[in-house]
């Protein structure tokens, strides 16, 4: 098992091997912005999904729409510069919130970005697999296999340690942009020369709802999924050159106009050549065809970058959902186990977790990534609002230089992506949302509760002013006030064993035989009395079983043991053969795990398991 | 955990109490042969299903494949009286082929039975599930989520300890026969007075396959799952009133002339109104409809009833699995926890892994029977053969009076028995049969393996001539030769406390802290020395990780100090705070857990666990 993990997994490495050198920024900008720029795979095509409901023609409001989403990434854009400027450190929503409006509104965001950093990485994936079946359509009817086993790569990726960082990660990135950059200047010469400025009519289809405002709404919230992951870089601001914060900034800047560039240009060809989103095919997959021909190169190379960088965009939810988990644990707020560093330096009980439950998002979508998207960007901007409303606190609290601008920047900045959210879950409560409306209140009490055990639990094992720290091995003349219980299930060596070992600790070892159906207590005590005889402070007690079970006989006796001589210790001694083969184990000891499963029910003390190796 | 077992599954019994008393023939009946009756439900189906492929012209074919099988009927019913008469303790073909064929053949007979009795479960109420939604067509489309669910209320059933015992399960068993009788006669009314006497023509439908001598055997092998379920009665000859091999003789030929005398009722009524199989409605549903009309009480009788003695049928199952399983364990075959009787007095670990089982089986078909029914035969007609075979030596061995003509008719049977074996092999062998083909001798293997496992590990622990049986408790002023090494995660109470228990059991204590990355060794020592002080005999052990395993570091010092004191024997101490609740146990001790799994793989004696109990 061990050497299977290790096979699987790679070598153990020594700390400190992981602490990845700083990045000029045109490595750091691919590696942190994946996940915003891959949003352009689908956020157009979320939104054209709600207007096609009022018919072909209202495809066309995919524009203003655009136009919206485009200015509210600016003032999300500028708003977080000042969170790179204010938190050097990395400022996750978590952090900045937990730090100036207190815990509460701190758990509202972990959890938001708890269930976000686990849509991103099964939204992602399944919209990395429409990419590829949009390439090859008779990979249509294995998108969720296909979607689950890059989940499976991702996280294996991920628990080996594969780091965000080294320039193999930024080419997917800067492909994919250069790609997009590609299919809007082969639109733009096809407008002038070929196609004309004349929009494409959209195929025909017939309006199932009427086009009204509420429509409207719910379509650009599905637009607002464009904005997914712009945050990554105010996390992510250790990673750049000094001076860091400065870098980030610029480099925050740049994404940010490429995202809002990209995002027009596939919404804009998408209306020039009269594009309505179909099952089959993703919207940017049919715009590729259009632009480059369907079996062209150029075609091919967009779907397999479009691939790509939604692989990283899901690799980033693998980074930040486990680094996330372990800060909520150091705070305690999720069990400890969430922040141990396993052998390769990752935070691996994290990765399992967000495998299980990105694994049960695209089991649960099979493939449609319309209500997980929905979800996504509700909880997007749960984070986005909390961690300026944070910014906001600051400022107020520190009233530096120029705070007044900076408190009105963030200010806008929390307010319009508040607005949004309001709209998002009204628009979107009977298409998915209320889940995350309920899932986020649900995660923040886990959390709260989990923290309180913890205090309770750590208050309790807490040493106390009162308590008698004196420890001292006592004179070896004295009787140790050891009393052993051995659980003798058949007379063999690893029996033999364990009575031995208690004789070394104990003033009295009584060995206890709970006899099943189909053995005779007098054979069993004369075998004993022939072969062990009499020895003073050793005896042998046989137990009969009104019931099926061995154990309870057993767990009376031992209550009954300890209530008659409430001065001694107790010291159950269970031996137990240890096979060299692991599936010999499944032959062996059953009866043991029972048997300390029972025993921990009880309120006894001390349990000794003596090992036998077996020879063969 | 407890206390939900206990108020799921009912308090302890006492042993004893589930000895069933015998029965009269005319309870026995009934409990003995749903398996058998209830398969005349799909077994017209079955082969209707093959011969529908060579078009509708061929579905008359099932009367003379009828007719072959209920002279295979006779056969086998009058082999196996005899061996009631030989096996009045019940003679299964696992005992059957172990009592007289030897270890080989009796393993393929109890793998072949272990995977019959898996079909039946699954299939049984798969066929049940298909007898409801053919009453309400609304249900087609949940019919494996309901097949699941009435697996787990059967499986929940046994585990309760219902017993097959009892006048309610003889109930639907006679209900069902009933109503095909019933069917019988009024369709044999309608054949005089209304309908006339020339058979309906079946739907026409396009012959997909020629009609060779293959595709009839075919659908011969597919009718032949009419057959399951015949040696139950053998099984349980214990449940006669005396004389119980007679009575159990008498009611052997019964219960075949009722399975004859039904399965020709209804493959005749299916050819006389021209039903031929769909999807949608089983065949009994639809002769039912005929018959009966659509909406009519006796139709509805018709399929509850078919319902339920599918569902006593998969029952069948539940009570024959564990009880094989558990021979098998008793013999070695399995581990023995297959063997362990439960507090309700049921094998329960049987009854768990026949649920897993059928249900995977449920899950793979989907609702549809087709392959699952063809495997089923293979298995059935595999343990019929050994068994009959096992007979035939029997009779050659011992040469009692009359041995001659029973030797003839038990190889007669097994003869007839393994041709229709090679039949299903060859004729099914693309449709699924290779899987049990590949299965059994795995099982087979499997079962050897576990027993060879079994003796290696069995004679490793075994006491030899030369051990040294000799077991004193040293006087108590000599040294104990023992070291503890206690892990000391936290300066706290359970720390203390598992310290103080090492000081009392050894002759030197070296409490052992692993100092994390983020812990001071200067200031750990420091708080040591001005708490503890420095007690002879009691050391405190920094140790430091170059990897981000806290545990290896203290394995590899046990085993420095194994190696340095070799006289010495050496007791790890794990303190563990054992919480109020459940939940905590998942924020505390869960190092402790981890390291039991590391020092479990290492060569480490004896382990202890010193609990503290959390007072709130």
């Amino acid at each position: 098992m061990l050497s299977f993990t290790r096979r699987l997994l790679g070598a153990p490495l020594r700390r400190g091997q992981s602490d990845a050198a700083t990045l000029p920024s045109i490595e750091a900008l691919p590696i942190l912005s994946s996940d915003a720029l891959s949003s352009v795979a689908y956020a157009t095509e979320a939104a054209l999904g709600v207007l096609i409901l009022a018919g072909s023609r209202a495809l066309e409001l995919s524009l203003p729409i655009t136009g919206a989403i485009v200015l509210l990434i600016g003032i999300v854009v500028l708003s977080y510069r000042q969170t790179i400027e204010a938190y050097p450190q990395g400022g996750g929503s978590y952090v900045v919130a937990r730090e100036n409006l207190g815990t509460g509104p701190s758990l509202v965001a972990a959890a938001a970005l708890l269930v976000d950093y686990t849509l991103t990485a099964a939204v992602s994936l399944m919209a990395g697999t429409q990419a590829l079946s949009s390439l090859l359509p008779g990979l249509l009817p294995y998108e969720t296999p296909i979607a689950l086993l890059l989940l499976v790569l991702v996280g294996w990726a991920n628990l080996r340690g594969v780091r965000e960082a080294g320039r193999a990660f930024a080419i997917p990135t800067y492909a994919f942009v250069v790609m997009v950059a590609l299919l809007a200047l082969f639109g733009l010469q096809n407008l002038v020369f070929a196609h004309g400025f004349t929009p494409d009519p959209p195929p025909l289809v017939q309006a199932m709802e009427p086009l009204g405002l509420f429509l409207i709404l719910r379509a650009f919230s599905s637009g607002c999924s464009a904005m997914t992951g712009i945050e990554a870089i105010a996390n992510g601001v250790k990673v750049f050159r000094a001076p860091a914060a400065q870098r980030a900034q610029r480099t925050m800047l740049v994404m940010g106009a490429m995202l809002a560039l990209m995002f027009l240009a596939v919404s804009g060809l998408g209306w020039l050549y009269g594009v309505a989103p179909t099952p089959d095919r993703t919207v940017l997959a049919q715009i590729g065809i259009r632009v480059f021909g369907a079996g062209s190169p150029l075609f091919w190379a967009l779907q397999i970058t479009t691939l790509l960088i939604l692989a990283l965009a899901a690799n980033t939810a693998f980074a930040g959902f486990p680094r996330l988990a372990a800060m909520l644990a150091q705070d305690r707020f999720l069990p400890r186990q969430m922040a141990w560093i396993g052998d390769r330096l990752v935070f691996q009980n994290g990765i399992g977790v967000l495998l299980l439950a990105a694994g049960g998002v695209i089991l649960i979508c099979r493939g449609d990534t319309t209500v997980a998207v929905n979800l996504y960007a509700l909880g997007v901007f749960t984070a986005f609002t909390l961690s300026q409303a944070g910014m906001v606190v600051r400022w107020w609290r520190l009233r530096g230089p120029g705070w007044i601008g900076r408190l009105l920047m963030n200010a806008l900045g929390s307010f319009t992506t508040f607005v949004v959210l309001l709209v998002i879950v009204v628009s979107k409560f009977d298409e998915g949302a209320w889940t995350v409306v309920i899932a986020i209140p649900l995660l923040v009490l886990l959390l709260q509760r989990i923290r309180h055990r913890y205090d309770v639990v750590y208050r309790a094992i807490a040493l106390k002013p009162g308590d008698d720290l004196s420890l001292r091995l006592p004179q070896r003349r004295d009787p140790v006030g050891n009393t052993s219980l051995v659980w003798v299930p058949s007379w063999s060596r690893p029996t033999l064993e364990a009575l031995r070992y208690a004789t070394t600790v104990s003033d009295r070892v009584v060995a206890v035989w709970v006899c099943s159906e189909d053995e005779d207590p007098a054979a069993i005590q004369a075998h004993w009395t022939r072969t062990v005889g009499e020895p003073p402070g050793l005896e042998l007690r046989l137990l009969e079983s009104p019931y099926a079970s061995l154990m309870d006989p057993f767990v009376d006796f031992v209550a009954e043991e300890e209530q008659r001589h409430p001065d001694q210790t107790f010291t159950i001694v269970m031996p137990m053969g240890i096979p060299r083969y692991r599936f010999d184990n499944l032959l062996l000891n059953q009866r043991g795990v029972n048997m300390r499963r029972c025993l921990d029910a009880r309120r006894n003390r001390v349990f000794t398991l003596v090992r036998y190796y077996l020879p063969a």
